[in-house]
Formats: structure tokens, C-alpha cells, sequence
């Protein structure tokens, strides 16, 4: 990744990676290898960057409490992203064959299982009141990814419900990362909340970006199928937006509500969304809450990685994967 | 249960039922539910049995820490059933549909995850050496279940192997309730070291039993269906020891090897089993392990809850369920 944010950290960054690919290990060599497979595809590391950011732009110096704080986050995501492939029947991954296809669902649940307790093992080694902040979100993980299911395929899916599902599936996680980073570094308890405040809306306007590429977005450049969203049922802004339309609205909720629609189906509801003023809403929903998010920064000292920080955020809304 | 080692720890598991029942819960109504149906499954709960004698039986006064850790385990234990039955397409379990027939696999993916999470919290909320001990136990659990599969339908599976899996998959995470027990009683680190020993070697009976209760069990009784272990091409004991028998090894091991077998293949693999001297000798095996663990309780003072422990271990060879 060559944005300018990027290289503020990038030594930390390569610590994270190298962390990743010494520690990950299990006595089963099987079980190493579907781990290292599923942590060196080509993410983008949002979460250990913001976590070290948050660090170093609150004062911190010694990051080594970050990088492994950002190392257990990754790990975590990592291992949602495994349950998740199996879970939408997703079958790439950024690019590459999701790990269920590449080894089997039962290794791979069992893969995730097992970068869970990682994950944590990290977190713990680092710092007690940051198993908190993880715990509490990795709960509203599950939570929110129980409340997507809930209004799969359901047309009456709102905004109201969309954003409560990705607060906990999303916003929540890069939130504790933000906060564990100002913690570390010794900020004073209203600048953690503010850091955390910044992170949260970061990461809501991360997943609704996320969700528009899975309409305009290039499939390789995505690394994944344009519509699998509308495949699998879930009720993403885009789609909620577009059902809203007068014109294209009712048929594109026919496609949504199919149980096992075609993908000629969702071919057909991808060209409609794009019909609608659904994409240009969501770029600028997405655009106020990341001004929005900016906000809570206004506290903190100038320095390279608090630009590199708001960097980050409009980094968030013009990506193109 | 109306056994007697039961009957002295009787009100501490109460407990344990009451807060499982209480704390686990989660902001989406349908994922509390799932939790519930897995964790009121009328299981056995010898994991917060051994937790809790092991405290009392080194002369530890104040439940409360070890009722956590005992929740905890059971938790634990719970979130790898529930992904278990995924990966070994098991439909029952304690008599009643596997949760992810009963849910469907995605919501029963997530619980497990949720249910992952709420086991470590309670840990992290008791003691940090604790968690060390649980971490390092779930991380094997992973291992033994990779070894396992590794060796899925695969006749060159040995007694070796088979004991390296039972000792990831179930001896490790018992092992870990009795040392935590012990170490919140205070005890001395060789008296932790011997209690862990003692569950480590009832731990690896329980699983020998469990094996032999595969063939040899009463549908009825066990709550799933007979030779469901060689359905699913898992080298347990008595599958192994029956293997090697010289009159009908080559049919039961032509069986094993079917990756797709019918329930009939079963019956006759079954049958011809018993006709072995498997079973004998797997439970032959299992008494063994048990009375070699008994010796490592010879330090404790004697007590109500050190005669309990040796019952239980009695009870873990003889039990038919």
C-alpha cells in the first residue's frame, strides 16, 4: 500500500506481519499452514494501523505494546473472516480462493477457533483493561452478525437496522484498537474516548464504503464477485438505499427477497442500484461521518501521525478495494 | 446425576448452571437463545466438577473463584461442540438435534465464536495465570482436532496417535480445570502440578470410555447414533485395537477406509467390533490410566472432596453414558 499514511508506520507495520508469521504456530503443521494462509492474504491491516497510529499520535513512543495489541486485532478479524467465508459461502477471499474452498469448512472452523485464542493470548499479554475493550466488541461481533442474519433477504431492512449491524461487525472492533493505542500511550481517559469516538465512525463509514464496492466495485481489484452481497441477502446500505427508488425500487427488492436467486438475477439488481442515486448516497453518507469522526481529533497535538490519521479517513472513503 | 462424588459439590454446580443461565447473553435476542439450547444440553459438566474439587480437595474455602473458572470451562467446552457437530456432521447431541440442525450452521458458527469469547471472560476476570493455562489447553484443542483429522479414515492410525489426539482434544482442558482449581486454593506448585496430572490421566480415561460408548453404547442412553465415530472416519481406540484383530481387522479396516460408508457398512463394523477384544481391552486401558491417576492425589489431606475425585474416576471408567 503506497498512501501516504501508510509509510508513517511502516516499520511497525512490517513488525506486525513478521509477529504474525513467527507466533502463529500450533503443534499440528496442517493447522500453521491454513493460519499463515488466511493471515498473509493481502489485508489491509486497518486495524493494527489505527491502533498504532492512535499510539504514536497520543505521545507514545515504545510501540512495542501497539504492534502486538494491532498483531491480536488482525488475528481476530482474521479469524471471523474464515467463519464468515464459510458462513456467506463466499468463495474468494482478496483475490484468493476463501480458506474453506483452498482446505475444508471443518478446518477451517477449527483454524478460526484456533486464531481466536491467538488473538486473545496476545491481547493478554499485553494488558488487562485492553481484554475489555476486545472482549466487549468481539461479543458485539457476534451480535451484529446475528442481527444481519436476521434481516437477511428481508426487505424491511433500514438504515437505522444497517448501522447497528455494522457497529457491531465493524465499527466496534477498530474502535477498541484506536482505544488500546491512546491507552498505551498513557492518554488521559476523555482523549481514549475521543480517539475511540474517531475510530468508531472511521470504521462505519469503512464497512459502508466495503458495501458500495460490492456494486461498482472492480471484481479484480475487490478480489471478490460484484453482488455477492445481494447473493447472500444482506442488507447492506447500497441495497437499502436503492430499494428506496420509485423507479427501479420494487424490482430490485424482488431480486433481494429471492432465496437462491440466479446470478443473472443479481447482475440485473447490480445495473439497477447503479440506476439509482443509492451509490452517490452512501460516498456522501460515508464522507459526513468520516468529517464527522475528524471532529474528535481536535484535541491532540499536531504531528505526523495525527495527518497521518485524518490521512487514513479520507483514505477510507476514496478506496477502490 | 445421583452419583456421590456429585452429591458434595451439589450446590457449587447449581451455581455454575444459574450463572451460565444468567450472564450469557448478548444484545441480539436469537443469539442468547442459541447459547441457552447449547448450554442447557444436560451435559455432564466434569469440567467444573474437577475445577471445583480440586479447589475444595486442597483446602480452598471460598467457591466463588473456582465456580467462574468451572463456568468458563464449561463454556469453553460447549463452543467446540457446537462446531464440532458442523465439522462431523453429527444430528444429535445429549439426545437432542445438534444445534446447527436445530439452528442452521452459520448461527451455530457465530454462538460457538460468542460462546469462545464469554469462556474467556469469565477466565480473564478471575486470574491471568489462569488464562495462560486455559489459552495453551484450547490451542491444543486445535492441534488434536487437526491431528485427528489428519488421520481421518486412515488404517495406519496407532495407539500413539490416537492418544497424542485425545490428549489435544479433551485431557489438556480438564488437566487445565484442576490446576486452576488447585491454584486457587493456594496450594503448592508440585501439589498443582500432581492435581493436573491426576485430571490429565481421567481426562484421557474419559475419552477412552466416550470411544468404546461409540460402539458399545445405548443409542437411547448415549444420546447419538451407534458407530458414529467410523461414519465419520474418526481412528478412535477401540476402532484401532480392533483393526489389529488377526480374524476380522481386514474387514473392519476395509470399513474405516470408506470415505463415504452406508449406515449398514456401520452396523456390520459394529458388530464385528464386539466381536473382537477391543473393547476389553480399550476398557482394560482406561481402568489403568485411572488407578495410575489416583496415585497423584496421595499428597492431598484426606477429605470429602479428595474421596470425591477418586469416585469420580471410578465413575468416568464405569459410566455408560
Amino acid at each position: 500500500m503506497d498512501t501516504h499514511w501508510y509509510s508513517s508506520i511502516h516499520g511497525d507495520l512490517e513488525k506486525v506481519e513478521s509477529i504474525m508469521n513467527e507466533t502463529v504456530q500450533s503443534e499440528n503443521p496442517k493447522l500453521t499452514e491454513v493460519c499463515r494462509y488466511v493471515l498473509n492474504s493481502n489485508g489491509k491491516r486497518i486495524r493494527p494501523a489505527i491502533c498504532i497510529l492512535a499510539f504514536k499520535a497520543c505521545g507514545g513512543k515504545d510501540t512495542s505494546g501497539a504492534i502486538k495489541i494491532g498483531t491480536a486485532l488482525e488475528i481476530i478479524h482474521n479469524a471471523t473472516l474464515v467463519h464468515d467465508d464459510i458462513n456467506d459461502q463466499g468463495e474468494l477471499r482478496r483475490g484468493a480462493k476463501a480458506a474453506y474452498k483452498q482446505f475444508s469448512i471443518s478446518r477451517s472452523i477449527i483454524a478460526g477457533d484456533f486464531l481466536f485464542v491467538m488473538g486473545f493470548q496476545f491481547v493478554h499479554s499485553v494488558s488487562l483493561e485492553i481484554v475489555d475493550y476486545i472482549i466487549e466488541a468481539a461479543k458485539l461481533m457476534s451480535a451484529g452478525e446475528f442481527d444481519q442474519k436476521d434481516f437477511e433477504h428481508n426487505t424491511a431492512a433500514s438504515e437505522e437496522v444497517y448501522m447497528k449491524i455494522i457497529e457491531g461487525k465493524t465499527a466496534r472492533l477498530i474502535e477498541s484498537g484506536a482505544k488500546a493505542g491512546a491507552l498505551l500511550a498513557d492518554a488521559k481517559i476523555e482523549t481514549i474516548d475521543r480517539v475511540g469516538e474517531f475510530a468508531h465512525n472511521i470504521g462505519m463509514a469503512f464497512q459502508i464504503i466495503d458495501d458500495t464496492l460490492d456494486i461498482i466495485g472492480d471484481e479484480k481489484v475487490t478480489g471478490k464477485r460484484t453482488g455477492s452481497d445481494i447473493m447472500e441477502g444482506k442488507p447492506t446500505l447500497p441495497i437499502i438505499f436503492a430499494m428506496e427508488d420509485p423507479k427501479y425500487g420494487s424490482r430490485i427488492k424482488q431480486i433481494f427477497e429471492m432465496e437462491v436467486p440466479e446470478w443473472s438475477d443479481i447482475a440485473e439488481a447490480v445495473d439497477l442500484i447503479k440506476k439509482t442515486d443509492s451509490i452517490p448516497r452512501c460516498k456522501e453518507k460515508a464522507k459526513g461521518i468520516v468529517n464527522h469522526a475528524k471532529v474528535f481529533l481536535n484535541d491532540l497535538d499536531e504531528s505526523e501521525y495525527k495527518t497521518a490519521l485524518i490521512e487514513m479517513a479520507d483514505y477510507i472513503v476514496s478506496r477502490d478495494r
